[in-house]
């Protein structure tokens, strides 16, 4: 496989041209089949060990002056540099997802099992609702419209919560990632795989297009770290941090460590009064500058 | 229902105001629905009447100040403005759908009857090629990966052709739109109706924003427009065309009839030599400025 752009498919060289396939498109192509048999190795792995577990995935990839960052979940990674902050990844959750999920729900209606409404309503419904208008959204619709309530809109829905509290099919925070081949609704027969992808989003930097500074680096995170911390807060830490401590080999190691005392609720962490991650924190800070070969994780 | 954004949703505010839904939520899932309603009495009325056919649909809704343009198929509409052209919609067509007809064709392999492969590749596979490497594309995937080539992927491509010559199931241009209730593929029972969303994308455009001259329009036409012209040959026209008519009450008719005119190749006009449109040719110009009350169809 040749991925300087000139022999990316030898028997076919026109054709490749007409569609525009780049050499980019394959390390996306690769990526992404990657994540998929990931997955099926997890699964297999998980069934022979009679194990249960699953994961969100976030990696990153530098190939020919170009870093790929694939995402499957709701980790996040961004670019932070003196005068820039760049999101290199998209979260996968319920509610970003909705039309996707509910899409899949309409067409096999049958993975709900009777237990789930597929449509969203600004709250949850209850008996006095019967026959009142409320508003509501099915998978085809990015607006809202009107509905009188029938029984069966009563039922829990398929997606249900805000934000942070948002839940698939009650039970999980995010819409792909890789495992969970056996979770099921609490009590329930009802599968939640069928509704996660382990397919990620691939966002390409063109790294040999940027004027990196010693201090340009990509932090990535769970959401342990994102729940707490705004981009624009991790941004603050990482200047605040590195300009100071240029000597120091370790310096992306201990911004990483820092990072995660930093959702600890400390009484010097730039976090809102009260905010705490009670949840798994993993951080990696990675230099991009071809001075800085070290990275970082914790 | 009112629009002012105070009284959405009246036994709910504080829930429509956790979800963030806006008054033009409601246009917004107004106009959706009423396309799928739409789609559903045309399918009625075409089994009634026996009669068959399919149809892009492109509305505009001016209401309270803002532009709702609702588009399902491949015609496009654009604002044109002295110094700045804006697309307001976006094209459905097999291309730029192919990851949700192949997710479709995926969790319903019925759909193809075993006389299609679901998977695109750069180009028609011959019987030469069976086990041979060659580029794929499956419905997870926006970039490219490898495998050897079986006997289910010579089969005809569910989307097949570049550009203009796409085609969905080796039939249909387009990837939504109303109608075609009852169309089949040439001397097969598959449906083409399973692929074809009725739903719309809808964009607005928030007029009250823009400090509107004489001459801003919105011009919206069928592909046999759009196919010649590009939006730029289009605004150059439109801006030849108003400054020099601005006394004509039936200017803008006129600018339309002088859009289609252009599309028959004659000498004086702006397409690429032997550029002739073949198909339907409809075009809108709508004025924006509140002087200009009428608008023209042709």
């Amino acid at each position: 496989m040749h991925l300087n752009g000139r022999c990316i498919c030898p028997s076919d060289p026109q054709f490749v041209e007409e569609k525009g396939i780049r050499a980019e498109d394959l390390v996306i192509g690769a990526l992404e089949s990657a994540f998929q048999e990931c997955d099926e190795v997890i699964g297999r792995e998980l069934e022979a060990s009679g194990q249960v577990g699953g994961c969100t995935a976030l990696v990153a990839v530098s190939l020919q002056g170009k870093l790929y960052v694939a995402n499957a979940g709701d980790s996040r990674a961004i670019l932070v540099r003196r005068d820039e902050i760049r999101p290199l990844s998209f979260e996968f959750t319920p509610e970003t997802e909705r039309q996707r999920i509910q899409q899949l729900a309409f067409v096999y209606p049958e993975l709900l099992a009777g237990e789930f409404t597929r449509l969203e309503f600004p709250r949850r419904l209850k008996g006095d609702d019967l026959g009142q208008k409320v508003l509501f959204r099915d998978h085809h619709m990015s607006g809202w419209s009107y509905k009188r309530v029938e029984k069966s809109d009563l039922k829990y829905p398929l997606i249900h919560g805000q934000g942070r509290q948002a839940r698939l099919l009650g039970t999980l925070a995010v819409s792909r990632g890789l495992g969970d081949h056996q979770l099921r609704v609490l009590d329930t027969n009802i599968q939640l795989k069928p509704f996660l992808l382990s397919v990620p989003q691939v966002t390409v930097l063109d790294v040999g297009q940027l004027e990196l500074q010693e201090d340009d680096v990509v932090v990535m995170a769970t959401d342990g770290l994102w729940d707490v911390l705004s981009n624009e807060q991790v941004a603050w830490l990482v200047r605040s941090f590195l300009p100071g401590n240029q000597e120091d080999p370790h310096r992306f190691l201990k911004l990483a460590q820092m990072l995660i005392h930093s959702t600890q609720g400390k009484e010097d962490s730039p976090t809102e009064e009260g905010q705490v991650s009670y949840d798994d924190v993993s951080v990696f800070v990675i230099p991009l500058h071809s001075q800085g070969q070290e990275s970082s994780g914790h």
